[in-house]
């Protein structure tokens, strides 16, 4: 029962953050296991996104650099979303690869345009 | 000639976000290769840092975030100094490495927070 | 000759350890460089899994999380087969995964759950 | 109070790993950042460590491989005595990195080996 | 005005390095961030590629090297099919990624591996 | 027996790359680990240096760019000092590390020329 504060934040606060269609589409981990899906919850929104002392927009500027950074780009396409959900523009999201380039080289700043260039085009059409 | 521009628009960035002992030091590069050095001014923040349409608060949570992450803990404290220089508290600055810690793991944020700790420690008795 | 020895005992290791569909999958490997296949087998399996000192089971947790923290997903379903066919369990597999998760981040554990979660779905159906 | 569980959770299974003299070094951290130290223990050594379906011996192995796989070498001293404690012996974390070789190439093998060199050196003479 | 020294001289370069069909495909970057475009073309073919003192095929190594032990695998085939206009030819190719195996680990290493040789195909049946 | 002439083969391939006293350096990884010793010396010298099919300069040139991108600067001098050995001059080697800054970002590229510069300097005063 301990946790139900933690996951009960983290769920509201991701609410806030993607769209229905996107936190059903992660919800799939509940399947796989649900214990790794109360922590993500838990931990990740309940104890880090729902922190005070940054912004949203600034996690979200976090979030995004630490992806390309590393690589993951499997999960960019739903935080470029979550970074349009919480008021980034998408021209700063264009500036924050920008500046990655210099920092993480061209090869995964080029990666990171071309994901975010499709997200674009298709939260333009939707 | 052509490249003053970029140059001189690089320095003049860099001069506005780290002290003149902070730049004299890594000014060493220039020894080891004049060449190197004006790469790093011109693109770095002639190019990068001297561009509109996000903040250079915004810029540097980027950079902490890519450092962090790629694990290149010898570049950060200069660019925690930068980042107290540009306006980031060091409450934000912890913030950012607490966050950092859902996604590059607890190892590379305990380093990042150890060398914040130093660098905030200095800047106190400076 | 005198690498056959490690040669074959490399192969003779690696179908202890994967199934004939699996091997034969890898083998195109042999077509592409003959001298990589080579060294992938006296080497890999031959040098290192065939050395005493450590179990296989030990080895393949190893082997799992070095790729999860490196972001080697191409290369994760063969491995978790070959976990699964040296004896570790679905539930060990996961807790692999989740403890992964605070040293190499979010963002990577994700990812390899969700591919440990499409692997186990198709054992189970085959 | 709801984290008191997790966070005492996680101190009594730190303590049943590390000695109290490396307790004492990495609690610096609580200085820097209560809040970070918090988070280390309650989901490093409460959320994680503490769990069932997986040996303690397996976590370590797990977070040695990890480490040495990410270069995250300042961290890796630490985990290299709680190894022992947990009781892996010198020789099987010799043969973790040694197969670590394998997968994420010599150099990082190399400087593990060295690191470990020295600690045993250390533990013998203590 | 003063980039365009820069820029042109980055696409002199880049077309002597890659077939009209290659940058057509990636100059759909152009539409996503004409300033990103004219970043990659100016400082990574115009600063980079066409600096003196290295030859286009040692810095086709480093390029290709880069890719592989970052893993950055979506960029791969691009600068494969670069490396062979440049005159690397298909068994140095092969030697560059064994090579890599001991740097970096047999796990990108064989994904490097599977995508030359597939590029080797093609090229064969163009 | 039969790894004899793979380590014979390495040990005199390693001897034409290395002075006499990095040679030394190196060997305390015998007493940490004679199994990973011969290792290194029969996989990476005895199997990958002493391969035909890429000469020395440019397996030399793999190894440095590979270390740099993966952030492995505690191996960086010992890997330039064998480059200066087998013949690529001073202004190749800064030439790599530029060309690298485009592909990995400037904080490894700019640790790595750091360490270069410090090579340089002392091979001079010898």
């Amino acid at each position: 029962m301990e946790n139900n504060n933690r996951y009960d934040l983290g769920i509201s606060t991701i609410k806030k953050m993607v769209s229905n269609e996107a936190l059903e589409n992660i919800e799939q981990m509940k399947t796989i296991s649900p214990d790794f899906w109360e922590m993500i919850i838990s931990f990740g929104y309940g104890d880090l996104y729902s922190r005070e002392g940054l912004s949203n927009t600034k996690r979200v500027i976090v979030t995004l650099t630490s992806l390309i950074t590393q690589g993951a780009f499997e999960q960019l396409e739903f935080h470029i979303r979550a970074a349009l959900n919480v008021g980034l523009t998408k021209d700063e999201i264009k500036e924050i690869i920008i500046h990655c380039s210099g920092y993480v080289g061209f090869p995964k700043a080029c990666q990171a345009m071309m994901i975010a260039g499709k997200v674009f085009e298709e939260v333009t059409e939707e």
